[in-house]
């Protein structure tokens, strides 16, 4: 089982039931905001065109400033594609490592790719990117953070996956903003960090001049992968361009209270904060201490990435994992990474004994 | 209230609730394949990424012929506008009247526009336009049915909204095919028709010589405009090519788990086509005998179109039956068609009592 998210390729192989696997490869709240059995809706005949509902609770929730707009989108991987194919850039800026759909998407739009890579710095003596030397075997031009072409589109995740590395984007704005670059900004993991969402989401940003894009998935931080509801951010302009490009209905009715509801379970929200921090630094104490990996890396969001010792590779760690019905992401399809990285979304305290145990239990190397 | 499709605003014009409006506007059926709250569904932590199961039900109710393969969407109107995208067509032929927004997605997409008119044939004498030359004021080329240009897409539903005509697609297809048009079939509404939905489809002349697409909205025949799934069937290549521009994601796994339950519900789908059969021939029966129409017509559809008399609109129609909560669908807003054209969605017989009765006590107009 090479990729998250097929949980159930992965149950069968082993013979079990999906619902039997301790999951820790997919990086989303393992708790879920909402009972969907105790929704109350209507399917029938028509959804308002609008989302007003749906609208009005994502900015009761994530108040924009009055220079923005929301656009609603079934998944952020629908928003993003939607906003490249409008902004139409020539030369995009990723920010490595990072999940290959951002690359296959401006690939496929025919884009001209240049890679900086985010791991050439002190871990945890600055929060902003200033020396990126290191190349990255992706085939693509290797761009150095001062080089970025002029009137080019960054993204940048941030909280960065599949790391969680929180920045502080003061500089970098700057120096996008001076380059006179399109900035997408991924916040789809702010909600876990020790951050306000709101006043430190770069959404306080967006005005006519800064040319700044918001993308936030929702699955993520309610709990819902299956839930199909993402948005983009922009100025009121932006957005009334943008829309024309949509289809008149593109929200599922479910989808839509479901997440109306989830938007204003405020309990859970502070919850999930809570517990979040705390099994992240549990997490992150279990692995450390099980000797089978040579770095973890500090996180603020709601997994953790690792790095096995060089000679073992993430799948080895998998099959070892396996007997105790384990699932990990392997993160050789990361922009950037290698077979040697693995992520661990994080889980409650007792999946994390099991984790505890099953790593206690692994082979032939580390410890 | 102008459109379809917003009731609720229609709801709170009139003080009451949207349960309580008799909603003839709406073209979808008004039974639901299965209660929502019967399904049983997992929204934690992913769904299937190749939506294995419900590809599964659809290719089980429409089957398919080996040189055909199925993409799913968010919809149909999502569909339509990935194809056109797709396919990047520079002359795009639409057959109006044709409800609204497939002409907004040919001119978003900056194709140029050539509108035959169906409505120039005999009722009832031949099912396949022979001789159009009726012009339509809206601003685009008229395109006689023999002058449609080398290399265009054509645009064509079948049954046609918003009048419920069944084609006979035989000689279109070999007209088309003569001009190596790229052939777009819409065939949403056909399980309403008496024909067979699978043996009558245009799927059975997909092949790789044939440029045929169809596209299928299945909400509103399974009578659940809120579950967000449509597809296209074309050739196993082209589906390949087309998915590479899709997310990663787009489908809701309560959609998913609520469509592949209805599209195996047989007892639903056989009263469905029974009802609508006995039913559209009432509601014709009640719109003719009101006398208020110059001309209701011929409809396989779950659907029926009316003409009012010169000097009276729609909307002085929808005022007298506002009384009555009942909403119906000024056609104003389709391609070809004006305010004198008035659809009637085929409800049940209650629905159809209390419209006769609504309609014998309307102002002055009619007999």
């Amino acid at each position: 089982m090479r990729h998250g998210g097929n949980i159930d390729a992965f149950a069968q192989q082993l013979g079990c039931l999906p619902e039997d696997i301790i999951d820790f490869s997919a990086n989303i709240n393992p708790q879920q905001a909402v009972d969907w059995q105790d929704l109350t809706l209507s399917l029938t005949p028509y959804s308002d065109p609008e989302y007003t509902q749906l609208k009005q609770a994502l900015r009761q929730r994530y108040p924009l400033p009055d220079s923005a707009d929301i656009e609603l989108f079934n998944g952020a991987s629908a928003a993003i594609f939607a906003l490249l194919r409008y902004l139409q850039p020539k030369d995009v800026v990723l920010y490595a490592p990072l999940y290959g759909e951002y690359q296959r998407l401006a690939n496929t739009l025919g884009c001209k790719l240049h890679i900086i890579n985010r791991f050439n710095i002190a871990w945890g003596e600055v929060r902003t990117p200033t020396n990126p030397t290191y190349r990255i075997n992706v085939g693509a031009k290797l761009c150095e953070y001062q080089q970025i072409p002029e009137h080019s589109t960054v993204i940048f995740v941030n909280p960065a996956t599949p790391d969680g590395t929180l920045y502080d984007l003061s500089d970098l704005l700057t120096l996008w903003q001076a380059k006179n670059c399109q900035i997408i900004i991924d916040e789809s993991f702010l909600d876990f960090c020790p951050v306000d969402p709101v006043n430190d989401s770069v959404t306080q940003h967006i005005d006519q001049q800064s040319q700044i894009y918001l993308i936030k998935s929702l699955s993520k931080f309610y709990g819902c992968a299956g839930v199909r509801v993402g948005f983009i951010a922009a100025t009121p302009k932006f957005i009334q361009g943008l829309k024309q490009f949509e289809p008149a209905w593109k929200l599922s009715t479910f989808d839509m209270a479901y997440m109306q509801q989830a938007l204003a379970n405020n309990d859970f929200i502070a919850q999930t904060r809570e517990q979040t921090a705390q099994n992240r630094a549990l997490l992150q104490q279990v692995l450390e201490s099980s000797g089978k990996f040579e770095k973890v890396y500090p996180s603020s969001a709601n997994f953790l990435l690792a790095r096995l010792p060089k000679n073992v590779s993430g799948d080895d760690l998998q099959t070892d994992l396996a007997a105790a019905r384990i699932l990990i992401r392997v993160c050789d399809n990361f922009l950037g990474l290698n077979e040697r990285y693995v992520r661990f979304a994080v889980k409650d305290k007792a999946a994390i004994a099991q984790l505890q145990q099953a790593l206690a239990n692994c082979g032939g190397f580390g410890s």
